[in-house]
């Protein structure tokens, strides 16, 4: 049975302090489960803390909402951003989210950032950042810790998806900052991945990592207002034609460019109107479906491989080892696969 | 004490069969590394072959070879040579380390065909294709045997690297088919990365992994000749647009794209222009030695990772297991993070 100060001392450090000022008692696995699929926010909330808890016993908690919720997964679009920072993220995201709620959508905003941990991060920032999407009932916000947490840079985040959709939000929403691995691990979670760029290439170029260009199903050069707007279009000419040059998507879709302005209020709906084309087109040949199969399986052996790794780590003296090893790695006296036999047969 | 026995039906099953017609008694680890250090290609070629094994104590035995080398090692320019099956990746090769030869060099081939196996492959193809450059006494061709082989696709080719390095050869050419995820481990073991591409895109773009263009340290539109120089030319200075519009190469270098006719020996010279370049420049900034350690670093845990995965699926009861969470996890009635934990605690 978890011990319900430590859940409270835990969630009063959370990174969503507003959900949390009147923890009250835990409640049973079915309890949040059927409140989370009659929509209570709290529960979901909660369900969450729990999920991305670092405690075995809450963890397990919240993996048992999640179960019993889990015939109302998987009714959304699942939609990653991604774009440097600069590039006007959260802004678009905000008039994105407020447009799709007008059009009687459910949106589930998740933010990831390497830089944010549980205690301390980035939360207030994102939060204000989206204060018109934040008081919508139809929304819901969330930063999501990464520095730190289990399971790599993108933390829980697939299984909070899941919780949203089961609390009914059918557009979610995964921001990442597009300079680090999380884009990657975020790729693999969702089903349209929209890259923001700036036009005038050069400085902004330098934080995106390698290869995240090539993988996007549609890129938007933002900021297309003002003077920015024959630079915005000649980028988008550009863009459109390097992609056609490039291997093509999987699925046969063709990656559009479009531009688009927050301040102007363009370019939004018209993002809306690819990524539904892209859903007919994907979901109609059955790359959809496959598609989140693929990502199931991937997560399967993700969560294998980061369970083994965290308990062959946890054990002191192979990290001590590690280190020594590494050292010898580096100098030149052994060879790693030779340091990798030497190192597993500590745990023999 | 290894088996001899084992090791000879073992080599005489071999990929490379030519060196290995009088196997003759295993000789000890310094005289294996002795006999590499002063060129003795046999004994470069039964260290591989051991380094390949299956069995432990071969691979034992190799890895002590290795490590006895170790001091000889990593006097060369890796390079990685891909592209699509019908690029022309063999013939480019036979011209370029031709070249290379007469500018007094010691060409190694490395190849890694993700088709072939040890026993049944797709050798004599690879050796024909390649007859001018095979001959010739500064060159050693290996193709390296990878379905099936421990460590992933790219199978034992580090370590086979290091013990080309040994035996004397002062460039390593490791050439994959670009199709796989073979070639984003190659890109962790070489220096210098070369995609060869046709001109038109379109079909051929099929094949190529999305996400490699954009790591390639030159592009080469190949096959220049005849009728399609034209062409050749256009995608040349299309890509060499494009690639300037994607994320620029973390040492500062700007990717040139180039035409090459191997049958025109066209292209060929001033292929090894651009890598030369490419040196001075990495060597001198220092990001060649840097890129080199976080290689080191990387294949460690690489390393680690596959020793710790085989261990695990090794266990009969975790394969059976798998099979059925994998089912359970793609029909929706467990979640994977779940099912990873269900995985781990059979083996604790």
């Amino acid at each position: 049975m978890p011990d319900n100060n430590h859940l409270h001392n835990e969630l009063s450090d959370s990174v969503n302090p507003a959900y949390h000022q009147k923890p009250g008692k835990l409640n049973s696995a079915k309890e949040y489960a059927d409140g989370i699929q009659k929509g209570n926010r709290a529960f979901l909330s909660r369900a969450i803390t729990l999920i991305e808890s670092t405690k075995n016993e809450y963890r397990e908690l919240g993996y048992s909402i999640l179960e019993k919720c889990y015939d109302s997964t998987g009714n959304s679009i699942r939609i990653g951003i991604t774009g440097v920072p600069g590039v006007g993220k959260s802004t678009f995201i905000e008039k994105f989210g407020t447009y799709l709620i007008g059009q009687g959508k459910k949106v589930a905003v998740l933010t990831i950032d390497p830089s944010s941990s549980v205690t301390k991060g980035s939360i207030l920032g994102d939060k204000t950042r989206m204060e018109t999407l934040a008081v919508q009932e139809n929304a819901f916000i969330r930063p999501t810790p990464t520095a730190g947490a289990l399971g790599g840079v993108a933390g829980k985040t697939r299984e909070v998806i899941l919780l949203c959709e089961a609390a009914g939000f059918d557009t979610i929403i995964v921001e990442t900052v597009g300079v680090g691995q999380s884009e990657i691990s975020v790729k693999t979670m969702v089903d349209f991945f929209l890259l923001l760029m700036l036009a005038g290439a050069g400085d902004e170029l330098q934080g995106i990592k390698r290869g995240i260009m090539e993988t996007a199903d549609l890129v938007i050069i933002n900021k297309a207002d003002g003077q920015n707007i024959e630079n915005a279009n000649r980028a988008r000419s550009d863009y459109q034609h390097a992609l056609s040059l490039f291997p093509p998507h999987p699925s046969g879709w063709k990656t559009p460019v479009q531009t688009a302005s927050s301040i102007k209020n363009y370019g939004i709906n018209e993002a809306w109107e690819v990524i539904k084309e892209y859903y007919e087109q994907v979901n109609g040949s059955g790359y959809f479906i496959n598609n989140r199969r693929e990502q199931l399986v991937y997560w399967l052996h993700e969560a294998i491989e980061s369970e083994l790794k965290t308990r062959f780590f946890s054990q002191p003296n192979v990290r001590k080892k590690l280190a020594q090893l590494e050292n010898e790695v580096l100098s030149g006296s052994m060879n790693p696969a030779r340091a990798a036999s030497e190192l597993i047969k500590l745990s023999r």
